[in-house]
């Protein structure tokens, strides 16, 4: 086998006195001059941000941190009174629920608006088609739809007016409503765009890097789970939660 | 055993058209008017954040992001190309690595200023005490000396500078100096404060709850640990490492 | 919504006394008098395995705990130095990658076994099929091929003829040799079944749920982990690693 | 810096066609010859565990693997169903509760064993002091006590049994006994050795290194942990749970 190629890095390397990260310097150009949220976007890009990028990377997760005892959530207080001596344990155990069902639609999504951004055909004709792919085979249209919020997912239409105010180039929020218009044509009734879907979009308008997309929401979603924590243990519901679940889930014989 | 009592959560709840954190219209009053930091601060503790507190969390967020080809960098890129398929568990088990040996100290360090900004004796007469408590059992002082970064680490200077331009309460600093001060005498060299130990005194001046300092690093990490996924998509040199590791760690009979 | 059935779970329940897995009583029918592949078999088909069962498992993961310094045993070195008092993080974080790359592949193995085996066609047809598709479409064949192991995997002919001596009903070891014949055919050249080829057609001999299957590789992994967790405490090889890839990898600017 | 020595690895290695684990032919000497629990002992250990070593080896992790719907088990359903494509994630979310609060006393249970056998001046003395110093502290004294299973651990009684049947050195059994005895004593009634204190007794008997003695009750969690991820699969439970923790841990105002 031949000998690959030495890869090489360009994030970060460091002397005696300085820490450079993508060229620059960490104390004297970063820390006390950019905000988290501008360091995130460069550190994963290398490019600064622009103020609207910036405002909206904050704005999608400021969206994403918090949304009450999820299944990460349960998970994570579930670990942290098992474990408290090690807190990142907590919280990489509610991080590894970000997976396919809840939050890993967003690169499915973006993905779809792709394709309509580079379709041939004209991007009405293929969001139309691509709402009937997904009907016909009955599977669930990534970006669309909420349990719990109807008729209208709050988040999106904020999320997308946002984007909106801040003068991005528009083509992924333009994407997302024509598929939003196929999608109740086709179905037939009104289905929500999703945060997901409006989350997947606003990040397509700020260029941020759709193989790791998923990724704004692990960090947004780490600071969630600190926040619960720390309530757990101030105010334990983890064993509460664990007795809930011996009693209300009993056993029976058989096999499963 | 007695009905332990029914506990209660103060972080969030949704209705069909609205989502409050802490009170607050996720929507109307958080998404596009608080940046990460301010939305991170708020979920953590309950309370908003003022200016300074926001800008000195941001700056310990952005301090500890990044520093190079860490364990936990490393560790994250083998997850990633053994599982590239759950981006979130890459980041996951590079979390798990911010533990007691390079983040951690951060409890004790915080641990020590306390002790100081709360002893009867004085706070001169009670670090003075701890350095020698230290010495004398040659163990490792929280939150002093750097392998690398000597002879001081230049991100505390920085730091420490910044919550003296944001007009924090100063105790936190002052117990650090203090102790800085206590260790040169009772060591009989300059030993530099740390990136950990200006953090710990950084936060402490904030009102960040100390119970999950930890916490602050394990958020800006896992975006760190994001950057360095997109890097070994793009450029691999995790297969790399792992074949520098076969060749350089030898097999050797005997058993360890 | 209408409420959803109550769930049950039928593995384990205990008293006061007694602790009962999926109906026997742990203390007085299961320790002390099975091997713990039995009792692993037991826990997770609810069945008690025949001798032949147990002996093929117990083979299956005899093969799987150990292949020297593989991305995982890195990942939970990497971590393990970090994060020292935490040994079960070091271990979670290697079996993060028992993922689609190495070892996942067991479960697109015994798909296309399956396929075989159901095939109205008949098997060669449909053997010499997936051949064929596999070949066009230049995708990996799940099963087969090996970077290191050529032109034969050693595990997987141990494996088969193990199979063989313990008079399993044979249909997935004829499908998976069927295949075997089918590519060798395709391909004009001898390709090997590898490991991960032979396991899936052993555990779909011993009825070993296929949804789970790679939970197999989960635990004899984890096993052969803390090996290496207890080899990095008396001989550190974790911070060597770390410098290797810090200098090998050497930064270069401009963006990845 | 001077460089540091080499580092070696004493466990594994592979050729072409071969793969050696601790000096033996995998496929030929250890497939199909060993089980799993004789091939981790000496996986870990690098010596070939005797049958009573194997057999008590067993006897542990059979008595470990399951224990109904604690924590560890409640994380990993909630993290399977958030990411079901990937079951390492699962496994490892619920591993990561094998911490201090529940299996970890074990670490301090063998210590306070050693202790005792160790003590120059008499086991008896050195066993009630032990006793002492934890009732008045009022600490929790590892390996006693259970709150569920009273007035003893039927687990406990039976591993200890074990031991004896196979004739083992009797050391850590006896201080185990000895420290049970002074327990009584010095709290004035009967505290029951727990399966944690049993186990740690055992597995000193059979010489299993101490410093990884957690990673028994890993390994054989991890077993467990795949049996209720196809349970979930086939029987879901996660989300039942999930409403049940939403709908009695209520929101209220106020900051925790």
């Amino acid at each position: 086998m031949a000998q690959p190629a030495r890869p090489k890095t360009h994030i970060a390397y460091h002397t005696q006195d300085a820490i450079y990260v993508r060229g620059a310097d960490l104390v004297n150009d970063l820390i006390g001059k950019v905000s988290f949220s501008e360091m995130m976007f460069f550190q994963i890009t290398g490019r600064r941000p622009t103020p609207a990028q910036t405002a909206l990377l904050d704005a999608v997760m400021v969206t994403l941190m918090e949304h009450g005892l999820t299944p990460s959530v349960i998970a994570t207080r579930m670990i942290y009174v098992s474990a408290p001596e090690a807190l990142q344990s907590a919280v990489a155990a509610g991080l590894l629920g970000v997976g396919s069902t809840f939050i890993g639609t967003m690169e499915n999504a973006v993905q779809l608006l792709d394709e309509i951004l580079s379709a041939p055909e004209g991007e009405q004709t293929r969001a139309k088609a691509i709402a009937q792919r997904h009907r016909e085979s009955r599977q669930p249209l990534p970006g669309f739809g909420h349990h719990l919020h109807k008729p209208d997912d709050p988040r999106s239409a904020r999320l997308i007016a946002l984007a909106r105010e801040h003068g991005t180039p528009g083509n992924y929020i333009r994407a997302l409503e024509t598929l939003a218009a196929a999608v109740d044509e086709v179905y037939g009734r009104h289905v929500t765009i999703n945060a997901t879907g409006a989350i997947a979009a606003v990040l397509g308008e700020i260029g941020f890097p759709r193989e790791v997309m998923r990724g704004v929401a692990v960090v947004s979603r780490a600071a969630g789970l600190v926040g619960h924590i720390l309530e757990e243990r101030n105010e334990p519901a983890a064993r509460y939660i664990w007795d809930l679940a011996e009693h209300e889930v009993p056993y029976e014989p058989g096999s499963g």
